[in-house]
Order: C-alpha cells, then structure tokens, then sequence
C-alpha cells in the first residue's frame, strides 16, 4: 500500500465562490478522493495552514508520495518545511508537483532553475498529447484527451532537460507546453503535470484522476528511505578497497571531517 | 575573445604553505594564466576577498564563462552574489565547477541535489577515460590521461543525471566516479570537472588545462543574456496567436500580474 | 506473474570445459534459475539451437522480459529473428542485454551505435558501483560489490546517452565501464549490464542475481504490447480534432497511405 | 570552414509541377544556398541518382556535415551507403535529417526505433517554439514563428528521449510535434527537424534557413574523425595500467581478436 499525502495551498477554495463551487471540500480532498479510490493507494491531506503545513519530519518520513499544489502563496511556506521535503525526496519520498506549484519554493529548489513559462486564463481547450506510450504514468490512457478549459501555460517552460517527456499539451490559443515530465533528485522520483487551475473542474476528469494514480505509483520509492544523503563521508586510507599507501601532503589530519 | 572569470577561494593559498608553494599566485591566476594561453579566451580574476567577492552584476553581465573553485568557505559566498550567479546561468553564462567546488552553494542550488560524494586524501593515483570522445570538451585528449596524486571522490555522486557524461575516474584506492558531467540550466551551460585537490600540482597539468580551455570554450553562451528569465509574462487573450474568446469563471483580473 | 525468457547462446557451455563444468546446465538455465527464485517471476529458456531460435513471434507476444547472452555467434542469429525481437521492445517488451551481447545484432539495432568497448579476459578484480542508489534495479544492494574475477569492458563504450547510469565498474587493471545502463526503446525498457564473461562463475553471484531479478521487475511492461507502432497513420482533414480546411497543393490523394 | 553536403531524393522535384515550381533546381539546391549564405559555411549537393548516390567513403570523409531529405525512395537507397554514412556520423560527422527523412534507413539505423508518427497533408498552419532558448540551434530566432502551411506530423513520435528538445512544433488541426530533437551517435551529432514538406515553401523561410544554418554550425565535428569506432581493441595484461597478473581460466588466446 502506497501512502500518499496530498498538500494543498487551500486559500482559493477559501477565498473564491468559483473554487469553492468546483471544489467544496478544497481541491487537495478531491485529488485524495481520487487517489483513494485505487486499491494500492491510501491518500491523507495537509494544508498550508496545518502547523508545520502539516508536513512534520515524522509524516513525510512515513510518506512514499507527496503532490503539491499552490498557487497564490508559495512565499508564505516556510523554508524550514522545504528543506524537510528536499531532503525526504532526495531520500526516495516520490514528488508530484501539480500545474501553478511550478512556482512552489520546493520544485524550484530542486529543479535550480527558474520554472517560468507564459500563461492565459481564458478558458481555453487544451488536448494532451502521450508522447512515450509506454510509460507507466501514461499506463491506459488513450493517445490524446482533452480538457475544454484550461489555464493555458506556454513555452519556453525553464526547466532542466527532463529524463522523459510524457506529455505536451496543446492549447487552442496556440501555444504548447511541456505538460509531464519527469525527473529524478537523488533517490527520488519527482513528476511535474500541467492541468489544474482551480477556477476549472480538471481534478474531476477521469483522465486526470488517472495521470495522478498513476503518478503516485511510478514515484513511489523502490527502497527505504535513503539516510545521510547530503553527507561526504571520508573514507580512510585503512579502509581502502585496495592497499594503497597515504603519500603528499594532506590538508586534512586524519578522521576529520570534510570541509563544506 | 570570449570572456572568462576564474573565481577563486583564495584561503588556502593564504594558510598552507604547501598549497602557496604549489600555487604562489593563487590557483585561480594558475588557472586564469592557463586559460589565456588560448587565443580565443581573455581570463580575469576574482577572490572571495573582494568587495562583492569580485562579482559585482556589472562583471557578471560582461562575463561569458564563470569558473568555481572554492573549499573552505563556501558558506561565507554572499547569498546575494550566489543568486545574481544562478540568474545569470539561466540567462547563458557559462559556469565550469572545479573539484571541492561541488559543494558550493552556486553548484547545489543549480543541480537541485545534494552533490555528496566520498572522498580521501592519500596523494593516490586517478586516471580520467574518456567516455564521450566526441564532445568538444575532450577534443585533442588521449582517450585516458593520469594524475599521479588526486584526492578521491567517489560514488554515489548526488547530482541530477547528467546531460552528458565525458569523464569517468579511475581511482587507485578502488573507486570510479564521474569526473566530468554537463548540464545545461536555463540558457547555461554547466561542467563540473572532479581534479584539482590544493595540495596537488594538478592545475599545471598539461590535460587538465587543456580540458579546462576546452570547457570555456564550450561553455561559452550561443546569444546575447537573456533578460527576465525569472518572469512567467500573461498573454492576454487580445494578444492570442490565434483567435480565442475568453470564457469560463476567471481568478486573475485583466492586464493583473500572476501569483508568485 | 512476470514472464521472463533467458536467451543463451549455448556454445561455450558445449565446447569448453570450463564453461560447462561452471554452468554444467548452460548459462541460460543458471540464470533462468535465478529469476525462478523470486516469486514473481516465471522464467524459461530459448537457444540459439533451437528452431527459430526459441523466439517465434507467439512466444515474443508472451513474453514480458527477454533477457540476451550472446558471444561467439552473433552472425549466426537470423535477421528475421532480430527484427521480432525489436518489434516486440518498440511494442513494449522489456530486454535485458547481457555481457558480450554488447556486440549482439538485437543491442547495436536499438542503440544505433557500434556498442565497441576495449577488452582484456585476465580474471582481474572489478568492483561494481552504484551510482543511482534509488533506482528500483539498485534494490537491496550495497553502494558497490565485488567480482573477483571478470573480464575487464573499457570505456569508450560507443553507445547513446544512457537514460540513467545505475553501475560504474572499476577494474584492477586501470579501467572503468558503464556496467549498468537504462534505455528506453519505444514502449520497451532496455537493460544493458556489463558483467558475466563465460569462464567465471558470475551468475552464481548473489548480487548479480539480486540486479537480474530487480531488472526483469523494471523492465516488464507497464502496458499491454503496443501494436502498429511503426506505422505513420494519416489523419484525415475530416477527422481532425480541430475544425480546419485543406488548403494548398496536395502531393497525396485522399485515403492514400503514406510513403515509407 | 564548414564543410556540409546537402543530400536530396530529388524524385518529387521532376515528378511534380507544384514541387518543381516551388523549388525549380531542386530542395537540396535550394537548402545549399540558403547554407552558402554563411560566411563559415561551403554547401555542395548530392541525389540519390548520383552514382554511390553522390556519397562516396572519400566524400564522406571530406564531410563535416550532411543534411539529408528523402520521401518518395527510402528504400531505393543502397544499404552500402547507409552504412558508411552511420560510420561517418560514429565518427564525428554531424548529421541533419529534414521533414519526412523521419523514415529513412540513416535515421531509422541511428535511432533504433521505428520513427513513426502521424501526417496529414491539409496546407494548415504550425507555429514552432523554442523550447531551450539558450541552445546554438536556435540562436537569433524568437521565441516562436510561424509557417503559413506545413504537413502535420503528430505525436507519439516513436524516437528515443532526445538529448535536447529545441523545437515543439503546433498545429491547427490540433497536434503537437517534437519538431527539433538532438541526439548524439557515437562523436557525432544528429539533428532531427520536422518542417520541409516538398509542396510548401518552407525551405525558403527565412527563420526556417537560420535554423539549418545554425543547426550546421552546430553539429559541426569538434574534432579530426575518429577511426576505427566499430572495433574492439583487446587490451593485454602486458599492456596493463596498472600492473596486474593474469589469472583464472582463458577463452581467448594470447593476442588473439575477439568474438564479434
């Protein structure tokens, strides 16, 4: 059983009658529905205005697959709780970032470039394209949908080359974007997908709902959590794999740590 | 004439007598001094020790290609300096990350990662392959060369997959590593190359300065900086490519700026 | 239940003692028995000797995971046979490319590239690493492990870009390899894994047979066989998802298929 | 100097009014003018009716770059010469494969996939964008531009994960295309991109000409051609680098070649 948490900004179901009609229980309650609905996954929520963003070092270490949608506030989450969930995905905790958390603090921190892309909110009908058919996140879907109105999100889109492009998007106003892409930060796998401005009813689509399980599957760890990650252990020159001798001078006395 | 900046830490040089034997300038002249052996590169340099660690924006938008060495302080670099750095990378400076310089804050920032490794400081033998005999960073290299003392580093090395992979270290204490990788972020692109411990001649060293030549030479950006990278610019439904009408609720007013 | 097929070559095993006192059952049935032993995988075996090879398209329709030891007779293998192989990796197909299959017709089909390497058969040491620790082929291994012997696979190994690098190999000798290297070709993952030479009894080892089992797990499919997928569909002006109007000279007449 | 050959099928160019009126000394005289227009670049042409079609191992050697459009006669094209153009590119030729050469032998070979897609021919509109806007290929180009009518090729686009996408292509009747893709193939580099449908007049667009000029500077070789990449050198324990004792049992014979 695959634990997912869903977190959620929640200010605009909060703030908007529109949001709040499409998605009256918040937009992370309806992707949870969404993801618990598969035999294989077990879906909780967290908000930004949880303590600690409900995201405490003891939830995201018993967490497989974190998504992330934000949107109006990623400056009010605090870095504390980012570096939290840097360091649990480069351990292997899978992450999903969802459509405006482009911009969130955590997927810019692990992609070190700025996300930035072109967007219109018109309304507009976008068509998503399965670019490698084979990919577990694109598992039953057919070779394109459609969603009739969408926030359309244009290129360039300022990401890292991802490791696999599983969708484009195309948007009636005539753009295309990247819309799913993978990447991997350490151990651990991280999705970006497009859809899902929150004035739209996206997160009701059957095929979204079934990227989304999908997704969790794909990003869930193939391994326990992975410790230490951001250490430099010295490894000394009695514990060589093959003899060798110490020689030339050293800047380090022996058995002290690295410098960072 | 492309213009290239060798940053250098400039520390041990002060404080190791081995080191300011090996380099009595600094390692940052040494490597500056290698660089402008090349007719088509002008080097300058700049020191953690200058105002602004010599990087003022000014420098930086006259700078084609950016080269980082630093150990002992990397959390004295200014984050202000670090981010002007990343902001031009993204718009196509060329940043080339030399040896301890993996765990700069510029080079984490951009990778997204950790970028931990395992190291030793035994004066033990390396030998570079390389892996990629094409790309342009390995033109006029033998298909491997040695350094009869390096430090260690080994893997797992905690960075992004690689764009490319045009260097892997053998060394004689047991470990592999990737000792040459690039990556491209935003308009920028990035090599980190493992050599070039302090307490080693490695910087006189007639490949590794031909790599490093090779390296400015490839990093160097293809246009003029991009401006406003940072920026996700609306495109009013007026300005569409093609001709839509808007419809739908909407969260943005007209002619509003997006959420951040 | 995953159906893996291992193909052998099986001539070594019949002509050198050697190879048949360590794999008195042919290389093929040790590793066959290895993957039996993981209780979600099904193996069987198919050879070189046997009528088309053991790969009739009905047997590759039921297949998830080839698994290819190949050496002494790559020409041998019939085009035919090659090209049903490809077909079913491109329709979804997982394969697994073992040892000195680098140089099998089915490898250098779908990398593109002469897959050449340097070699030297002197029963020295190769010490495996991990370099992608969360990758799910990765699983349940030490950060590196040893072969006391096999025969040394020198870079440059002329293949494309991995999609990930799971294994470096160190070698006593001075060389380093790209042991473990992900593809995707079409719908189908492709696994090339460098150890295994004949005259050493690879396969009886733990580690190696734990990344056999976790590769078969990673390449099975995540769909069913994908059909048609070299063919290049016309998508009538009548049917297209927007409304257009052919315009223009036509090189084609409606309903003709394409030119190959 | 660059020195590049512009190879065309130049069937449809005697065979249609439409193709010759738009293109009356043919496509590849057409694209060889527009690259002689650059000061760093020599263009001579080459056609399938030549003798060795135009593409002897001498010319090939003299080669830095070939561009290469076919249609009507793929499979007209002598396997002798397809493969000494794959050699040519392992060793650092660079290669640029135009609109429906998507389905010739070179670039299904150097692929290894059957790159297939969908078409329609409707004279519709495409706006390119640039998806990596700091890349060589797409130096002085905006952000996006236009061709008034192009073919529609469609994904699933059955290549292997590209190096980079430069290009995303948008089409009217409501596709979306990887448009500009780069690979490399042993030294050298490939360049996919799709405009050039013999019936419109792309390949006298000006930004279309400023693509290919720069995509030749770009695939330049970096370097002399390299030898010999098809073999596998077998290494000597003599020759050793680091000294070692042969030891275990032996396939292979002192100096003897190895296994193809």
């Amino acid at each position: 059983m695959i634990k997912a948490v869903v977190w959620g900004e929640n200010i605009h179901e909060q703030t908007s009658d529109v949001v709040a009609a499409i998605y009256p229980e918040g937009m992370h309650s309806c992707i949870a529905q969404a993801l618990n609905a598969d035999a294989g996954i077990t879906a909780t929520t967290a908000t930004l205005q949880d303590a600690d963003h409900g995201l405490t070092l003891a939830r995201l270490d018993d967490t497989d697959v974190l998504l992330w949608w934000g949107h109006a506030a990623h400056g009010e989450v605090s870095d504390v709780v980012v570096d939290l969930v840097a360091e649990a995905v480069w351990g292997g905790m899978g992450l999903i970032v969802l459509h405006s958390a482009h911009f969130s603090k955590i997927f810019k921190k692990l992609m070190g470039t700025p996300c930035s892309l072109t967007w219109r909110e018109a309304g507009e009908r976008e068509r998503l394209w399965v670019t490698t058919p084979g990919h577990p996140i694109a598992r039953g879907l057919p070779d394109h949908f459609e969603l009739e109105s969408e926030e359309m999100y244009g290129e360039p889109f300022a990401i890292p080359e991802p490791l696999e492009t599983v969708f484009l998007g195309w948007f009636q106003g005539g753009e295309v974007f990247r819309s799913g892409v993978t990447f991997r930060r350490g151990a651990g796998n991280v999705f970006y997908f497009q859809p899902g401005h929150e004035t739209y009813p996206t997160y009701h689509d059957a095929n979204i709902r079934k990227v989304l399980v999908n997704a969790v599957h794909w990003a869930a760890p193939a391994q326990p959590r992975r410790q230490h990650i951001t250490e430099a252990p010295n490894r000394d020159v009695d514990e060589a794999l093959e003899p060798i001798t110490a020689r030339g001078p050293k800047l380090h006395r022996p058995g002290e740590k690295g410098l960072r």
